[in-house]
């Protein structure tokens, strides 16, 4: 028989690493009652602590790292000064680690787990297509914040903060559709996107299909291969090239505003006019949207609030208040200019 | 006589305290010359060298530290991105650190220096408005990037990458006189800004003076006390305050681009236009000026090569290969809609 390891004790007890930790050094920052319950486990299962010199280490580093996917999208930037302020209101430090938008975040989670210790981890962003197996591997508290996990992954091995992005794209297509378009494009995140991108394409192909519109794969606009489906040049470059090419729609449902912004001026620069000639809907809510001219129609997502809860569960695990727990949160329809009746 | 430290040899040989303990442990990243340059200085002042774990934690630790001030400014996103991929080049991590817009970052900086003993520090926006003495008790090399001194600071003592503010301010203002435009609002910094922000403010008394306009300071519209300048919401408030007061002006110079879409709504919720009712110039040539409509006129810092600079430089002093030294940049005047001739 294989002997029980620290790891196997928070998995059995559904608390993280460092929660054990506190348990076996009775750190006074952990509820009682897992207290004694991580005791029982530990007593059933004959687990001797090895009260390691990295273990100690991991206890007094005190820090959170976020992991951010995609610095150029403002759309974190609120968030992240949101994360930093609760993190630091708990006496924790805060460390943003940037990940690039090829890099694997799980892979950057791992390396950043064997060198900086962190008690806990945030996922800012992107998409986590991983197995259980390698979810399973890293052994740090972590909470998934605005990202969508691959299908099929069991709920209990992670915690998330969220909003429903099928049903608000659909909210958001039945709105177009209620303005009397019928012909309305799509620009998407990758094709092969497994995240937020996809749900986003789903919730936009179920509101024309309840609307009894056909869907048709020719308005739906991918971006380049290799190009960054969250950025403005992705959102000019594919608009420029489907305007230009001949074909047809009256409105743009853009998968963030950061790419609406692009669609707009690619717009303007083929001599169009937003909303005259087009209307162009985003999603998520970032300030600029409310700046730009026109100002622009979008989903809202409340970022504020989504920041503090992921601090909120992202403690409750380490303290070991609770398991994971998944919170999803309603979005706003944010009417404006961007956006006409036809 | 108090014995010589680390600290000591450090700021008589010029070079960082990380780069003496190279020295000492006869580390591979350094250039022999100043190995040999730190050891003669180490033998006439007969220093000890103290091997305490801390140093060699700081050895170990192999981190670079990005502060920077003001996340949600998106001039920082590209530059960032810059930065971590030079520092990651040098086989070193990377850690950015949000610096709140009331908190000092030399005090953020020392904490962090105590607690995570980075080997080099970049300092990312924001203004170090500090004395000589205060400067001192950094041990960490490191090096300012866009953040302008306080007067009167020794150069010796810091290392940095800028534009010339002054400079590049009097020539977009001049821009703006060549375009017909006499009544040239600024938007301002705070009124207390001893940083860029009052270097740009330098750069527009002086084109206005060396034209024969005189200075108006009816015309310079500082931020609300408490405000961050920088900000759209910054921007769109002095503006429309300015609008409704009946004053009038033909011309409108942000000093941050940020700011200046916040100005172009201020005009658009006044029933005007840019820039057939008033033309705006910005500063930064941050990428959603090109995207804005109309497309933002503004001076352009060479983000990508100050970033690669900064890193280099830091490097330099952390490998002992030089010391402190300042790099200035030109700056692009990029002529877009946002600005006509009248």
């Amino acid at each position: 028989m294989e002997s029980v390891t620290i790891k196997d004790i928070a998995r059995i007890c559904g608390v993280g690493v460092s929660t054990v930790s506190r348990a076996l050094n009775d750190h006074p920052d952990i509820n009682p009652e897992t207290k004694e319950m991580i005791k029982r486990v530990i007593a059933e299962h004959h687990y001797i602590p090895n009260n390691s010199a990295r273990n100690l280490k991991r206890m007094e580093s005190n820090t959170i790292a976020v992991l951010m996917k995609g610095i150029t999208n403002p759309f974190f930037h609120g968030m992240i000064k949101v994360l930093e302020r609760e993190v630091e209101r708990k006496k924790y430090s805060f460390i943003l680690q940037h990940v690039d938008e090829e890099a694997d975040e799980l892979t950057v989670a791992l390396e950043l787990e064997k060198e900086k210790k962190p008690c806990g981890i945030i996922f800012l962003g992107g998409a986590i297509g991983h197995t259980e197996a390698a979810l399973k591997q890293l052994n740090t508290p972590f909470v998934l914040c605005t990202i969508g996990l691959g299908q099929g992954i069991e709920k209990s091995l992670y915690s998330s903060v969220s909003i429903d992005d099928v049903k608000e794209a659909q909210e958001m297509v039945s709105y177009l559709i209620e303005m009397g378009h019928r012909r309305i494009a799509f620009v998407a995140a990758r094709e092969d996107d497994t995240a937020i991108g996809r749900m986003r394409l789903d919730g936009y192909r179920s509101a024309l299909e309840s609307h009894g519109i056909p869907f048709d794969e020719g308005l739906v606009l991918y971006p380049e291969k290799g190009d960054n489906p969250y950025t403005m040049e992705n959102g000019y470059h594919v608009v420029k090239k489907f305007l230009e090419s001949g074909k047809d729609a009256t409105a743009f449902f853009v998968v963030s505003d950061n790419t609406a912004f692009g669609v707009c001026k690619a717009v303007a620069d083929m001599g169009k006019r937003v909303p005259q000639d087009y209307s162009v809907a985003g999603f998520d809510g970032i300030q600029m949207g409310d700046y730009y001219c026109p100002s622009l129609t979008t989903m809202k997502q409340p970022c504020d609030e989504m920041a503090k809860e992921a601090v909120e569960i992202l403690f409750d695990l380490i303290e070991g208040r609770s398991g994971n727990r998944h919170r999803i949160f309603p979005a706003e329809l944010v009417k404006r200019e961007s956006v006409r009746r036809i």
